[in-house]
């Protein structure tokens, strides 16, 4: 039987601030409507779908910022989105703020926020969700920064780990799929711990700076989508599997996100990209037998991964420098 | 201070399988003063550099393979190597088959073979060895390969991990270094682990050939070196290092290698090329200062790397399918 399903990414322009969930809700209703019209099974939206990228914003009582947060889905807002993706039978990965009452660590019920994407099958049933691990920039207003980047403070760092799940997705009794948002496309662990579930689609959104906001220097602008691309390719590459990059591109709030949203097969090539730095759909048929390749061979893991090498990877945070060698020393590294 | 070094790739054709060894080091001879000649004080030599690439011819008996391996550096063959790097005060790389007499994971004395590299001072002392750990291909002949890889015979595992020293190159006073072999640049870990260390040089040798050999589907001839480079440059950007890859190139007993030998910098970015199949030097100079933006920014390990949701990549070495998703169950991954 094949196993070929058509995968679609819907890349979202920009969303202004004052911009009402309706208007964006409706412009997301469209694009599904265009995945359907070019036969998509899956439609992928980016990281924080439903509004303008608010952690470049400075609030100080995050109280004050509630109305970013979605508290259930679907919502009044959001059913429309359910709705239309019940109407074409189609799996849908969505990006937004989550706000859960939930007991933490020390199990005190309270108010949390988490940067959450959801797998939402055709029925509207959520599949699987996930909380975003690698939250990039910082928790206080950054003095060295042209545009704040604040996830740190608007969110807490996921708690789900990096789950994967096997659901239908049209025809395809039984697709691995797994979720990334944004900054973890960057970081080879997160690729990997979803390569050990056998993913054979990795859905991610981002909400991506087209310029990098510190002032400092050795990094050319195009570099930003390169990076992006490299991360993407590499991760799909050395994990045999299907991945889905998808952009919230254009100028928001005056601030230019970048776009070139990428559909990639496992064997790192770029089956499709967005061109436009706006609402747009790109898709691609991806034929799921191709994960097999990689992950029989090369990158069979049972096969080829030495455990006792991995020393520092989970034994250590930060990165330490190593010793000076002096001459006439023992061989470093030598028995 | 700057620090800016002269990395030079010199890339050598192929070496047929009754090449002698003077022969071979003669060639390596020319190659560090074409280095010199381009201002180097690093010089870079593909993996098991003295001879053909023999894991493809099958043995029954190793013993009867001890030609193919080098028990001591120097020897007389080599001599004339390490005269050179010492004439022209350079720093070195250099891969090899190692036979060595040492106790196994069980005390007893052997002869035990590796697939090893060692940095070499100026001086001609071993700044450090490293002994390859992602050992491709097969311990047994196989019968489903146009042509044997039989790595997994002719070595063991490399049983020293990943390290990474510093020490002096040029005029600049410490520059942290580490090693790869060939198949090690396609794994994320091996990599990591010298990120987790500050490297700044990742040198790594490689003898790969041009078309997949295992007459199976889905791989595109020109996708060999897209997924070296690939693997190479995202190596680079995520763990924020130079690197540089070189290839022995070229037909060699008649099976042709890939060449295409790079220099990296901490953006992903190639520097430069080798572009024929033969004996080859490119050089670039390498401002190690580019290692600090990535270091202290977006790749800052202590500020991001979260090891609690990094569960799978040092408990288990295989991978293994995700759960069946049913329709009314509690969402995976939700608490």
């Amino acid at each position: 039987m094949t196993r070929i399903i058509t995968v679609a990414a819907a890349q979202l322009g920009p969303i202004q601030r004052n911009e009402g969930r309706d208007v964006v809700v409706a412009r997301m209703v469209r694009l599904v409507e265009k995945a359907h019209r070019h036969g998509a099974n899956v439609v992928v939206f980016p990281e924080l779908a439903l509004t303008t990228f608010f952690p470049r914003w400075y609030v100080e009582n995050l109280d004050d910022a509630d109305d970013w947060y979605e508290e259930a889905l679907p919502s009044p807002a959001t059913q429309p989105l359910f709705d239309a993706i019940r109407r074409y039978g189609m799996t849908c990965y969505l990006g937004y703020a989550e706000l859960a009452y939930e007991p933490d660590e020390t199990g005190i019920m309270r108010k949390r926020r988490f940067n959450t994407s959801v797998i939402i099958a055709p029925s509207g049933e959520i599949v699987l969700k996930y909380r975003k691990v690698h939250l990039p920039g910082d928790k206080e207003f950054s003095k060295i920064r042209n545009v704040q980047h604040l996830e740190k403070r608007y969110f807490e760092v996921g708690n789900l780990g990096f789950p994967v799940v096997a659901a239908p997705v049209g025809e395809v009794e039984r697709v691995n799929m797994g979720m990334l948002i944004c900054n973890d496309r960057r970081w080879p662990e997160a690729w990997r711990e979803l390569g050990m579930q056998q993913v054979e689609l990795v859905m991610l959104g981002y909400n991506t700076p087209a310029v990098n906001q510190e002032n400092r220097g050795f990094e050319a602008h195009h570099l930003r989508n390169f990076h992006s691309q490299l991360s993407i390719q590499a991760g799909c590459y050395q994990n045999a599997t299907f991945g889905v990059g998808v952009a919230k591109a254009g100028t928001e709030d005056g601030f230019t996100l970048m776009g070139h949203s990428v559909i990639v097969n496992p064997q790192g090539e770029v089956m499709a990209m967005a061109t436009s730095w706006d609402d747009e759909v790109i898709v691609a048929d991806c034929n799921l037998a191709m994960c097999e390749l990689g992950r029989t061979t090369i990158f069979n893991f049972a096969k080829h991964r030495r455990l006792e090498a991995y020393t520092r990877i989970t034994s250590q945070t930060g990165s330490s420098a190593p010793e000076l060698w002096q001459p006439n020393q023992a061989v470093t590294g030598a028995i």
